[in-house]
């Protein structure tokens, strides 16, 4: 009954194909900051590290962001990194780039080949996603296309045209994230994401965000979301569990479920 | 968002309200296998327990049934006692009784006072659920009536129909176990649990089993239902978790979900 599809990254189903992969975020504005978050994180063992660059002070200056990420790559290993530019609108910080010279950035950080995934939103001109598809695709860089909803949750062929939105737009990975606001748009969010990851070539990433939504943070991997944000330092979006609670819910969840591959 | 509503009994809310109630069956066949369970179990402070009396080997001595009532409820103290005649028809052991005989049965356990809540199953006749809730009715007993299909899942309207007919039919409490084909059956029992806590008053139970369904055994509550079976010292029905992995997860969503109480 398992429906969530492995992310990749060089080729390689990220941590051996693990469902979910756990993604905690760096939310530093320094470089000290990120470093002394990334200490604080690494002995938890995530699967995947998001930088969210849009709270990295130096994000205007391409060669401090590049340096960062080098940092933050020989720190983490073999832990893929990804990249975020998260924007105002969709629930980031406010930076002062416009968007050219953040596709600029995109460009020269993934040209730099410091990272291994890169998430760009599906909100933006469709000319501006060609350009990060084609900076990701010719450095071997994996597409995030997201979509952030921080006030509400789409009906179900809204959420639907999201994630099939990603996939016709090039993307290697969908993102959907959206706040409930009753305990029946969580179980759209899940529907919308089982039903996409049977239509779908691509994985999917979903969540429902808040306190209600922190329920599909911990079990939404059942219905089809290969990846889920945890907190290792620092939170970044609502409703985001500890790492140590959410790997402590999933070995419960393992048990009780046979790892997913029996049917009831 | 908290739409479960608690269970009474004897015109107060079990556990103080707590939501959801652990509820643990005791499945031996003998007087001294309940004991033994009940040994076992006591320590692990369930909120309910439930005597499943169709394992009970001498379910046919009525004198022997009110005396092993009594003797579980004297050891249990102030944890409220459900008794319950599982058949065949919807995933019970086999008993030498005519439904005659059980409806008696019924009426003589709770004139006996000894148990606190009583199960029936809807899809018997009408005549005999009316039996059955006056004779708990007039002994402050609180009764459930329960609809199970361990094949699969009806679909929404299905499943939202008992709800209602549990409700019209004078349950106190209406129950709901199904089992689910796929991951979407599992968001069906949840959407049609949701839904009727907000048409019904009456509080309900209900669980999608099997291994996919565990996971409503473990965030059910969050989507109106009142009550969830764990495994104390043996499982009844497939897809129950040790009561202790109920405890860590309960634990960790209820922070996460800042008690339910909060909207996100």
């Amino acid at each position: 009954m398992q429906s969530s599809k492995p992310i990749e990254s060089h080729g390689q189903p990220i941590a051996g194909g693990k469902l979910p992969l756990i993604c905690v975020p760096l939310v530093g504005h320094t470089l000290d900051e990120v470093m002394a978050e990334l200490a604080i994180v690494l002995p938890k063992k995530p699967d995947v590290l998001e930088w969210r660059v849009d709270f990295f002070e130096s994000i205007g200056d391409v060669a401090a962001v590049i340096a960062a990420a080098k940092a933050i790559k020989s720190k983490a290993g073999d832990i893929p990194l990804l990249f975020t530019r998260r924007s105002v609108m969709e629930g980031g910080e406010k930076i002062a780039l416009n968007e050219d010279q953040v596709i600029a950035l995109y460009g020269a950080v993934c040209e730099s080949k410091a990272i291994d995934l890169i998430d760009y939103e599906m909100a933006n001109e469709t000319a501006n996603i060609a350009q990060v598809r084609a900076a990701a695709k010719s450095n071997d860089i994996k597409l995030v296309l997201s979509f952030h909803n921080f006030s509400s949750t789409p009906g179900l062929e809204a959420l639907a045209s999201k994630f099939l939105m990603a996939d016709q737009l090039g993307a290697d990975i969908a993102k959907v994230a959206v706040m409930p606001r009753d305990p029946n748009d969580v179980l759209i969010l899940l529907a919308a994401t089982q039903q996409a990851s049977q239509k779908l070539r691509i994985p999917l990433i979903s969540m429902s965000m808040g306190p209600y939504g922190s329920l599909t943070r911990l079990f939404g991997w059942a219905f089809g979301s290969a990846l889920t944000f945890a907190v290792g330092a620092r939170s970044s979006a609502p409703g985001q569990v500890p790492i140590e609670d959410l790997n402590t819910v999933l070995g419960i969840l393992r048990k009780a479920m046979g790892d997913g591959q029996t049917t009831p």
